[in-house]
């Protein structure tokens, strides 16, 4: 079975209970919920029984130990899991307005999880690497960039395959060598997972036919196009399928597109038929909406193949 | 009328709803309540009526505006809160174990507050106060403690005056310099304020009755030793005197020894008798410890005296 490494941010989620607008004054919470994109798709990745770890900096404090100690039990390589004893592991206050939008307070750069550890098992869990994802919410330094983009560069020089998230707000691009950056993870990318109108935002094509054609022709093997509660559009060189979404009472939409992430790209390094991928990764995502917490609900591929039957979808 | 200026931490305060150990499951909270020893005392300086301002820095955040707010609708002068647009407000997570103890999750070095703001609004305060007030616990850096030890020594020169409260562990004293520091703080210091232990923190003499002989013979005008629920010890040149603390049911402790020094520092400021100033600042601090969150029972000179007065004690 082929390893899948991540690195990028660990977080604790705080959640508002009720609807609202921000944190000007005291309300009822729940947290700390273990959280961070690349920390999210590495934990369904695991729950798929995919080999995987993740490369990131906690505090050492008890928000860093749930997550490390949550990220293990689920199956995770945390080798490369470094303990910064300066700097608090990272944070997110996440609180839903009545109109589904979301106010924040993020501790996220200045965080433990603002730099990469530079250890022996970091270099270690990278070289048992067979495939690495690139979380786009995670490069948020020039250090973290290049990091990421020498990680990519190296899995490719040894026959292993990158996948790549976008995962950023169009406002993050403008940076300086933010555009170049992404162009060259890009460059190394065989699955691309854009959300919604990310796809386009790395091409010279600004509409969607262009921007996959485009994409294609620059090597990208899978653009997995996801589409929230409609479903996913996929293309590859054979042609576009489409699989819908599974309708569920959403209770907590934060990290169903990284639990849909992790579960399909799972499924590809397998060799997977790519319409049941897509399907599996799809009820991946369903399920991650129906509970409380980014990622408490990342389930397991037998809860998985479980619930599609359930919803008369036999994968 | 004196104005009071400190300098130092502004946080957030997170409590935990349930007693228990840490914070390594989601769990049932409640904030941000306003926070930061430092806040809390000039918040209590300032609903005594007493002319007030302090030295900080928040995010660009729900957390910061919210503290701001709240120190400003009190009556702080917070034209010397700066705003950093990197780092998050400081937080505290707090949670108490079933014997009282308590467990935290800190992001107060590498927050906003972690430095001070350098700005003309930062001289023109201090330019405006008569006394300065130290705070052990914004200690933190040795960037905090020479501007400490500088304001206090401007304001010596100009005729003003120093109260200290240590509010600090034993441990922070071993780091470099820190022990001199504390020494020069205390050179410059009128009314030192420590509690429990720390009267024998800083003296040569390891029992109470001569460490209060060496305070009183280094220059220190007087020496009021905060004992919790017990009660105060005061001395001075003319002798010593005891004023027992008020009964209250007791909701949460945090910040009951930052109002019983706002309270008492205003009132020596105006000259008050000291038995009629400890007295109402020890009912400050009763009041503190009956109302959930660290400066929320922070209560108005008249209601002190109120509170005072319905339990028998009228000053």
């Amino acid at each position: 079975m082929k390893k899948i490494v991540v690195a990028g941010e660990i977080l604790v989620e705080i959640m508002a209970d009720t609807a609202g607008n921000g944190f000007r004054a005291p309300l009822a919470l729940t947290g700390p919920y273990p959280s961070g994109a690349p920390a999210i798709f590495i934990d369904q990745v695991a729950r798929m029984g995919q080999p995987c770890g993740i490369i990131s900096m906690v505090g050492n404090d008890d928000f860093g130990r749930m997550n490390t100690e949550r990220l293990a039990a689920d199956g995770v390589d945390i080798s490369a899991i470094c303990i910064d004893h300066e700097r608090p592991t990272g944070s997110a206050f996440v609180r839903y307005r009545a109109d589904g939008s979301r106010d924040f307070v993020f501790n996220i750069r200045h965080s433990a999880c603002g730099t990469l550890p530079k250890s022996d098992t970091v270099d270690a869990l990278l070289a048992s690497a067979h495939h690495l994802h690139v979380m786009g919410s995670s490069l948020s330094s020039p250090e973290i960039i290049a990091f990421n983009i020498d990680a990519a560069r190296a899995i490719c020089a040894k026959g292993g395959t990158v996948s790549f998230d976008p995962n950023l707000r169009k406002e993050i691009l403008d940076a300086p060598g933010m555009g170049e950056a992404m162009q060259a993870i890009l460059s190394a990318t065989d699955i691309f997972l854009p959300s919604g109108d990310e796809i386009t935002l790395l091409t010279k094509a600004k509409d969607e036919a262009g921007a996959v054609a485009e994409l294609l022709a620059r090597g990208i093997r899978a653009i997995v196009h996801k589409q929230g509660s409609t479903g996913v559009a996929y293309h590859d060189a054979a042609g576009r399928r489409f699989v819908p979404a599974f309708k569920v009472q959403e209770v907590d939409p934060t990290g169903a597109g990284d639990c849909f992430g992790g579960a399909f790209t799972a499924l590809w390094l397998r060799g997977e038929d790519i319409d049941r991928a897509l399907t599996l990764a799809a009820a991946a995502g369903a399920l991650a909406v129906t509970e409380r917490g980014p990622m408490e609900g990342a389930a397991t591929l037998d809860n998985i193949r479980a619930f599609a039957a359930s919803q008369g979808r036999f994968v």
